[in-house]
């Protein structure tokens, strides 16, 4: 779709805005809708092909793609969220809600995200113990990575002292995770191994702490390192009260391609992960913010998170046969988070999203094999899906001539990246991996072509040789020992 | 402005969208601005008047009021979160913002914020202390009310943990909410007294319990309740490690008129309060979500949520000279949140705002007057601002008539409520006071007419009358006693 039909689809948004304000009057204040009542109009699995939709009887607008996500928020924004003679608020909400949880806060919002978050999972091959459709376990749409930990580390401490009333948790002082806290190896691609895992969780228990949870990482956002799932399902059958969450923050969406499910570990954390993350705004035509997660039991979440008061409680919330995301999460209200992946996902179809993804894998490996066959620049670590970790290493001039020592090539690499940094056509990101200061480029947007990547090499290319004769420079003028 | 102007308005902001596609290749990746650039091209102060305004040098679209504000987000999310050859992201930037924090993730993002943020506590009437002009003191827009305590209640911890360093919390079991652990007086309006404060603290402080934050509401929105600021600041003079958080989420936004400021103690915790949280999507004309958090020493939530390592810090940043929003809430990226709010702003004016707050005010009195007046029903706390508390009490048929116990009027009370719950045209909510089932009106749209209040009163009253009736009829039948 071109920037004319996304004009076009935009006036049609603001049209509808307008129409919903001149018959504001005729609406009723309180939906009449009962629960389910979506599922009959949205297919459960996510279309294959994308393109133009049918409006669901009126209920939603025929916008989609990538850049038409917008669109999405000023239309639930004007449509469910305003507009009442007396003004819905989800704080003025909460006593109704506990009455009737789901009818009173736009339906619709807690609708559409329970289907299209079953969509997503499908998408990446979840299991379907992870889908809201399970009525066990289910997904729901964060702010960020940062919150769906922050919600996962209450759920897990909460079942851990229901497991354990006996057991005083000294609450986030426990909170372990594995890339913190445990060193791993750059000939694992800085992957967690079980041993280290294992070793771990004995000292824990020997000085008497007690983790309740480990974040795994599948593809880090600093080197898309895959931390070895299946050892770490091995050490988890010893720790039945470890609660595990998987963290795809960033490679999360790329387990939509079949290809990529197997060196991501899919299978293993479908078997037992505890929960699990994935930023759709970080790598999956979302805009900011779209932070997905899952979770094996929801009873997990509510049962930490849920405030109704015992007595509002109802035999049919319990069940969890009605979701109620206010419990969820950790505020009360929620924004109509799930109809910008709706957008996306209808527009593109699972088609076009596996196209997008391995898009930008292909320009990502373009790039690598630039870096590869360059004079001075060095791979650190195996180019990840849409990510290269590389730094500038000088060619000895002679096969005997000693080691340059970390230090300098820091100091070097720093100077490189300084002027990288300094340019305005080109934005790469720096990272330390055990010690090694490291420039990242990452691929991620639906209009990155090859000619962008070609003249991304081309910069870097020049400003490693402009570096590199800066830092020769200052290390003989200094007499600064550049060997290690 | 009309619906007509909106529709006009709403065009341009798609119009732009497209202009920036369409030059999308000639921009520059990286934003060249200084910090500070955006203050000198916006005042200070809000606007006194509303109205349409030139763009800032074009960087601002010129769209406003209230009904716009859902237009800010996707001109923000096309403009500033998207559309790089090399795509930004809040995540895979972070370690590039360690060296440049502002530069790097959309510097208008940080710089209107907190612009705006004091132009709120202009509004408000805060003191200066807790304006980000202040370079000490600072606000920011979070989620919602709940994410704004959790917040503080983080910052305080930390705050507490620096200053007793011998003292070992067992976290959030010390988080102490007035609201939630104290007895209020229907008597005292269900207001925090200094009495039942201090006796608690001395209480907690002979069972070994170290409270570090107090939560007090300024107009709860279950009943409108304000607790006794002037003799909690009394009583907080002995306890100076203790936080105090002034909770106005809902009437916050009614310190805009002068008259209102008194009956919610501004001056008293302006004094003294460390942190106050107003949320402008509950009752300020902005949508979901925009919950304003002031704090008066802006480096008690970098200390506690700031990430960047140590080698890393600059002076410059430490000095808090320049504001990095990833560390004053507990996510990483965030959307570009003031914009909804400077909308309002812009297109309201303080005038208009105050307009807008009087007039809910005026509206919600007419219908306490109304229900006042009424043969059986009533209120149960003062009418606060533009909440209303009532329920329905038979009028006795004789003088000497025994009173009716509580517990049947609670069960007259929850018919009644559960006739009004069942229509569609209207949506009132219920709460608890003190065992006391009661009904809540509150008036918070725009949109709101006396028209629309006289029809609700019609429909209470006419409600009212059947609940009376069938409460009679069951009452009766079952020989059940409603007698105290």
């Amino acid at each position: 779709m071109d920037i004319e039909q996304f004009r076009k689809a935009g006036y049609q948004a603001i049209d509808r805005i307008c129409n919903y304000y001149y018959s504001l009057e005729e609406k009723s204040v309180v939906s009449k809708v009962e629960p389910g009542y979506l599922r009959q109009h949205i297919p459960l699995e996510p279309p294959e092909k994308g393109g133009r939709f049918s409006s669901h009887r009126g209920r939603l607008p025929e916008i989609h793609t990538s850049r038409f996500d917008p669109l999405a928020t000023p239309i639930i924004l004007c449509l469910f969220s305003n507009g009442m003679h007396f003004r819905r608020d989800a704080r003025r909400f909460v006593r109704l809600k506990y009455l009737q949880p789901w009818v009173q806060s736009s339906p619709a919002c807690t609708e559409l995200e329970a289907i299209v978050m079953d969509w997503a999972a499908n998408l990446l091959g979840l299991t379907p113990a992870f889908m809201n459709a399970s009525g066990v376990g289910g997904g729901v749409i964060q702010t960020t990575a940062s919150d769906s930990v922050l919600v996962t580390v209450v759920a897990a401490r909460a079942r851990h002292q229901r497991e354990h009333p006996d057991v005083k948790i000294q609450s986030w002082t426990c909170v372990w995770r594995a890339c913190s806290c445990h060193d791993v190896d750059l000939d694992d691609q800085l992957s967690l191994r079980g041993e280290a895992l294992r070793n771990a969780l004995e000292e824990d228990a020997r000085i008497g702490r007690h983790p309740f949870i480990l974040i795994a990482t599948v593809g880090s956002t600093s080197s898309g390192a895959v931390d070895n799932i299946p050892e770490i399902r091995e050490v988890a059958k010893d720790y039945p009260s470890l609660w595990v969450h998987i963290d795809a923050a960033w490679a999360g969406s790329a387990l939509s391609c079949p290809e990529n499910r197997g060196v991501l570990h899919l299978q293993d954390f479908n078997a037992f992960a505890d929960s699990v993350c994935t930023n759709f705004h970080k790598w999956g035509l979302v805009n900011f913010d779209c932070s997905a997660l899952w979770v094996r039991n929801r009873k997990n979440l509510t049962e930490a998170l849920d405030i109704t008061p015992t007595y509002l409680r109802t035999k049919h919330g319990d069940a969890g046969t009605v979701i109620d995301y206010r419990n969820w999460h950790l505020s009360l209200g929620r924004r109509f988070r799930s109809l910008k992946l709706w957008f996306v996902l209808r527009g593109f179809g699972v088609e076009g999203f596996r196209k997008y993804i391995r898009r930008c894998i292909e320009l990502n490996n373009l790039f690598a094999q630039q870096v590869e066959t360059s004079e001075h620049l060095q791979l650190v670590t195996k180019p990840s899906l849409a990510l290269t970790v590389f730094r500038l290493v000088p060619k000895p001039e002679s096969p005997d001539q000693p080691k340059f020592s970390l230090g300098s090539l820091n100091e070097l690499n720093r100077i490189f990246f300084g002027r990288l940094s300094a340019r305005d056509n080109i934005m790469l990101t720096q990272t330390s991996l055990n010690g090694i200061f490291c420039v990242r480029l990452a691929v991620g947007a639906a209009r990155t072509t090859e000619e962008h990547v070609r003249q991304a090499y081309d910069i870097v290319n020049k400003e490693a040789k402009v570096a590199l004769e800066s830092w020769e420079q200052t290390a003989n003028t200094n007499g600064v020992t550049i060997v290690a």
